[in-house]
């Protein structure tokens, strides 16, 4: 038996979920929450996500061998206490040893936020990327469409990672602008190369804004190649929304 | 001419709008940045607001005599860049000198966000009030139609205010909750005493949770008696939201 916990996390201060050499990581900050209540465990997370990326739904196992201990409608409780005010663990479960919060998950939803205005919003500093010039939200949705099927999607991997199969299926991506500034780039996919999202993002506004010349979104799909595509649009837009197991 | 302008702010790090002796003013940190822009100015807010609260909408004057010379559209941009995160200028206009930014007010609705849940939730931390206890919207919502109309509301004044004339008028007052776990309280008045949305707050659930014997909130109010009613909700939940002139 591993335990399961979702997560929710404000990513501003942290250099991910992985822990690296370069900033204090998610990881190492919930493992310390749960050693001061377990004793020494191993975390295993569902996604690396970027430096100062969000999450609202984040999962991750805690194993060790005192892990099943507290019952899993209290482990939040107990863990809240110990963890610093921009995490939270908004549930908890036990799952088989042969479950892994990475490999299980059969799909992921990423959402990424735009406010576009060009003034800034002191309520959604950090957690939204500005984007000032007017954002035609209804034909992004349209050009959205083209990144829905199953698709070589190398030319929205970042350059330099390592990954080799760049295939991933989306099963839906949609723009939606609220009745106000906020643009919001829904898409889900049973999974996500480095920075794909983003560089989903910046792609779709660069198109619609007209400074991709005269490809279609299914020309630069294509072309798989990075230097095709749009910008990689900041980190402090995006947030994994919710983890299909 | 006056200038006013419409700010939003998260109150967290202020002691209010006011300038205080214990703590940095939303008014001494508008001013600093107008100077900038102006040389001396004088400043008028439409309230006073506590340390803490926070603001969709706070209107204030601004006067010198060099406060004309920038085109009010362009105003937002030039106090924005002057200002800290947590403050922004979303609009500016002229106003004639007879224009008083609290007393031209015809009235004001705040509004109260609490996040009702035991878990907490780190992107709403410090801009809700948590409540942890179950809350029924529905019969909170039917107890604050007492509030409506003109009514004496002594009842409901931080003990030791020196204001005399305890006489407001509310125009509309509901509790809402979403499809999760925010419930809002929403109030519009001619005019506010000091504490007053957040001691409705707190004699709402306390009313609605049996804590105020068998009393009505009619029966509270015409009793004038701060006793009676209930406790004095956290400032983090209270935002200024709307300013009708």
């Amino acid at each position: 038996m591993k335990l399961l916990v979702e997560l929710t996390f404000i990513g501003t201060a942290y250099c991910g979920f992985q822990v690296q050499n370069n900033g204090i990581s998610i990881q190492k900050t919930v493992q310390d929450a749960a050693e001061k209540l377990y004793g020494p465990v191993r975390l295993t997370g569902c996604s690396r996500t970027d430096s100062g990326v969000h999450a609202r739904s984040f999962f991750c196992t805690i194993e060790g061998e005192d892990c099943t201990r507290i019952p899993p409608d209290r482990v939040p409780f107990a863990l809240n206490v110990l963890l610093p005010r921009d995490i939270a663990v908004k549930s908890a479960r036990f799952v088989d040893d042969s479950f892994h919060a990475r490999y299980s998950a059969k799909g992921k939803e990423y959402r990424y936020l735009i406010l576009n205005s060009r003034i800034r919003d002191p309520f959604l500093e950090g957690r939204v990327y500005r984007c000032p010039s007017r954002l035609d939200s209804e034909l992004m949705n349209t050009l959205a469409q083209d990144f829905v099927g199953r698709h070589d999607f190398a030319a929205f991997m970042a350059a330099g990672s390592s990954v080799t199969d760049t295939v991933r299926t989306v099963s839906y991506a949609r723009v939606e602008r609220d009745n106000g500034d906020l643009v919001t780039f829904i898409v889900a996919a049973d999974g996500f190369l480095y920075n794909m999202v983003r560089i989903m993002v910046g792609t779709l506004i660069d198109l619609s804004q007209g400074r991709l010349d005269d490809a279609s979104l299914a020309d630069i799909i294509a072309s798989r190649d990075r230097e095709r595509a749009g910008f990689t649009a900041p980190p402090e837009g995006l947030y994994l929304w919710e983890v299909f197991y």
